[in-house]
């Protein structure tokens, strides 16, 4: 059983959590009702989507009580008290194991909260379960299958976050991205999602990687920044970050004036029927007077997507260059327990030398001065957030090379996460029935003004279905 | 038995390396028969000093036998093959337990090695034993005592690393700092120390805090940077900086026309006799031609006195906000391994909010500016390492409020900490047979210029004795 044959974004109706907290007041609804309808969710779609890492009922129904009472009682910690949220399996969680998507991490059991669950839990939210995640945050898929189609993946490595939040398990989850893996699988599996700033909200002790964001999944740009906002006020940003600040409800829709396409290397691997719904929906932007910006309009923007060539291979290298000894160490300990992906990149990285690194800096550097140089020219970058919609996954073949990118391909993402600049992945397109999202991206700190004209694009352009 | 009734800057003599290796090719001296003779003096002074949290013999005789053979060959893998170093028992090693120096952690034998653990052990060094670390890299003192005078600390939190060099027990060893970790110790142990710029060598797995940094603690200035630079050309800086870079051997001492004089918190805190021989030391160098500038002399220098007024404070509460999530999940799950000072340090910090922290962070950007602002002025700021020679530690008296600062006050090296700053302090004064220190601190990047700066104090002024 699946979700859907085919996905409709006019007709696919997301798990949302905003509006429905109005019952819980009057008790015609509660947070434990909610949690149980999750449940149901979960006992149907489960077999197939298979989010979960983990999932501790009796925990999270208990919290789901506790927080009725809260409602019932008009003390609420939060706007998200009671909203099961699924925690990507990266990040610790003191009532149920972090595994990591790895074997060798298999019965790793810290009993730690990360920053970002303790805030969660300080807002009185009920962590549900522990989403799959591809192995270490890497591209070795997991379990998880696309709500949409489960032959497809649900992209990577923030797989079961955006399979649980499209399959109507839980209306927000929180991934992580380091390269394309908050913004891609939510953009797969019709989600929106916040890639925050770099260091927007505090990552606890996944501190390894100069270019990592944890954020939310959600069915709802409402859930989303409410998720976002009520984490970042609780555990702030990263170690010497000021982190995520904004209005502690959804940012006022607002309308961009000029936006920048950026093409990125990812324009040439898109298909045409992803192209032919993106022109129809930059013909809608235009038509409600929105002007868009492309390499031709402007010398920097051309400069920029020079900067953007290659980007994916840079920060795959800078990545994997930051987590060598992390990796190295558990090759050593546990290597039956790691990928063949995991150690060929290892073993590429260990090749460099600190002096290469730095180079890479200095490339990321470069890129950075041109995004930041294009801030006065429009009020936010745009492009697609997956090229095309997720592709099929029919796994490994025993024998054969590995398949390059069996969590789809991240090249829209990384330019982002190079930049260390803020993200919004819109479900606005359905290219042969399955989702393909689109982005607006800005400068750092700029969170909560892509998520206002995130929320302005979704009210106001309609979404587009082609195939 | 101790290693000194009185500590006498002109007749000591630190154990040395780079002076040693000359030997290893002719087969005169070889690194293993370096190494008995460091266990030699472990035997003899240890029981007293308590320098190492875990110290393994056979690993290192086998580590040194192999670097003996290489020399040997004429084939040595760096100019520290086979130095016996410590290593702070916050960092990891794979083949000894890391226990932190915190009760809760007793048998934590994760099996990895650190970053700098694995750069010098490319480079041939022999890890010789984990060095005693106050708890957590805090306050709370382990059994170290000081090898001058075992009623007094040996400084923290790198309390067996300092003591372990100036107990002649290893040539050098890895501190870390996050407040006064690295120069403090090594000030009151008569120990040349780098504490190198924020990022300057990458942190490994302890990435945790925002201004927190390893380095090296050596006998002789060129040990202490040939550490640094093995190390750091090896693995480079933390993830996203380009880490220390400069010469493969020591820089040429090179004279400084002109030191800024800080005077911070510390100098009402520094009694007469330390104020009596910097006095000296002030004038010896003004009388090599070095103009020494201070707070009267120009307004920036005074608007950075004030910038600095509470930074001890400053330090501490951004660290401890840093720190919370991981020692509130530590004292959750292992309290009565916690000692009274890291758990009333934490209650503080959960009574501040996310905006709370970002004030402390713009104070501390504050600073930053009028530090940077007085680079042109002068070649780098100078002042004492530590507050006069390392206090009496008798230990908490049961029943009794806890002492505030039983490792000694950082209060001269939260502003280089503060700032990102390198600090490298310098054996130059003894004050009543007590070795203290002075430093000279620039700016971020400055790594081998300040090692420069400090070479040529070191070479060509005299050490001052008072009382």
């Amino acid at each position: 059983m699946t979700r859907a044959t085919r996905y409709d974004p006019k007709r696919f109706r997301a798990l949302t959590w905003f509006d429905a907290t109005a019952a819980f007041a009057d008790g015609s609804d509660s947070p434990r009702n909610y949690l149980e309808r999750c449940l149901e969710a979960v006992d149907a779609l489960e077999p197939v989507v298979q989010a979960f890492a983990a999932l501790n009922r009796e925990t999270a129904r208990a919290a789901a009580d506790a927080s009725t009472t809260r409602w019932k009682d008009g003390k609420p910690l939060s706007p998200i008290d009671g909203m099961p949220v699924g925690i990507k399996d990266l990040l610790e969680t003191k009532d149920m194991p972090t595994q990591l998507g790895c074997a060798a991490m298999t019965g790793n059991f810290p009993k730690n909260d990360n920053a970002a669950v303790w805030a969660l839990r300080q807002a009185g939210a009920v962590i549900f379960g522990k989403t799959v995640t591809a192995e270490l945050g890497g591209n070795h898929p997991g379990p998880t299958t696309n709500p949409f189609d489960p032959s497809r993946t649900p992209g990577g490595s923030s797989s079961g976050s955006a399979a649980a939040v499209a399959a109507g398990f839980m209306p927000a989850a929180i991934g992580s991205q380091v390269g394309g893996s908050i913004i891609r699988p939510a953009a797969y599996c019709g989600n929106f999602a916040l890639k925050p700033s770099q260091g927007g909200i505090h990552r606890g002790e996944r501190q390894a990687t100069s270019m990592s964001t944890h954020g939310p999944h959600a069915g709802s740009i409402e859930d989303m920044w409410q998720v976002a906002i009520e984490v970042a006020s609780r555990c702030g940003g990263d170690p010497g970050r000021a982190g995520i600040q904004g209005p502690m409800t959804t940012p006022t829709a607002a309308k961009p004036d000029r936006l920048i396409l950026l093409e990125t290397d990812g324009w040439a691997r898109t298909d045409a029927d992803s192209h032919a719904a993106m022109d129809e929906l930059l013909e809608s932007l235009r038509s409600r007077g929105v002007q868009i910006l492309r390499r031709g309009d402007h010398p920097l923007i051309e400069s920029l997507e020079q900067a953007l060539v290659g980007a994916g291979d840079l920060a795959n290298t800078i990545t994997a260059w930051e987590n060598r000894w992390t990796l190295r160490n558990l090759i050593d300990n546990r290597g039956d327990g790691v990928s063949e992906r995991i150690k060929a990149r290892v073993g590429v990285v260990e090749a460099l030398s600190p002096d290469d690194y730095r180079q890479l800096l200095w490339r990321r550097e470069n890129l950075r001065a041109a995004w930041r140089m294009l801030a006065p020219l429009a009020d936010a970058f745009f492009t697609f957030s997956c090229p095309g919609p997720a592709p099929l996954w029919p796994g490994d073949v025993p024998g054969q090379p590995l398949a390059p990118r069996p969590t789809g391909d991240a090249v829209f993402n990384t330019p982002s996460s190079l930049a260390g600049a803020p993200a919004v992945t819109i479900p606005m397109l359905a290219v042969n029935g399955l989702p393909v999202g689109v982005q607006v991206m800005g400068q750092e700190g700029d969170d909560a003004r892509m998520t206002a004209f995130a929320r302005w694009i979704h009210l106001n352009i309609d979404p587009v279905a082609v195939g």
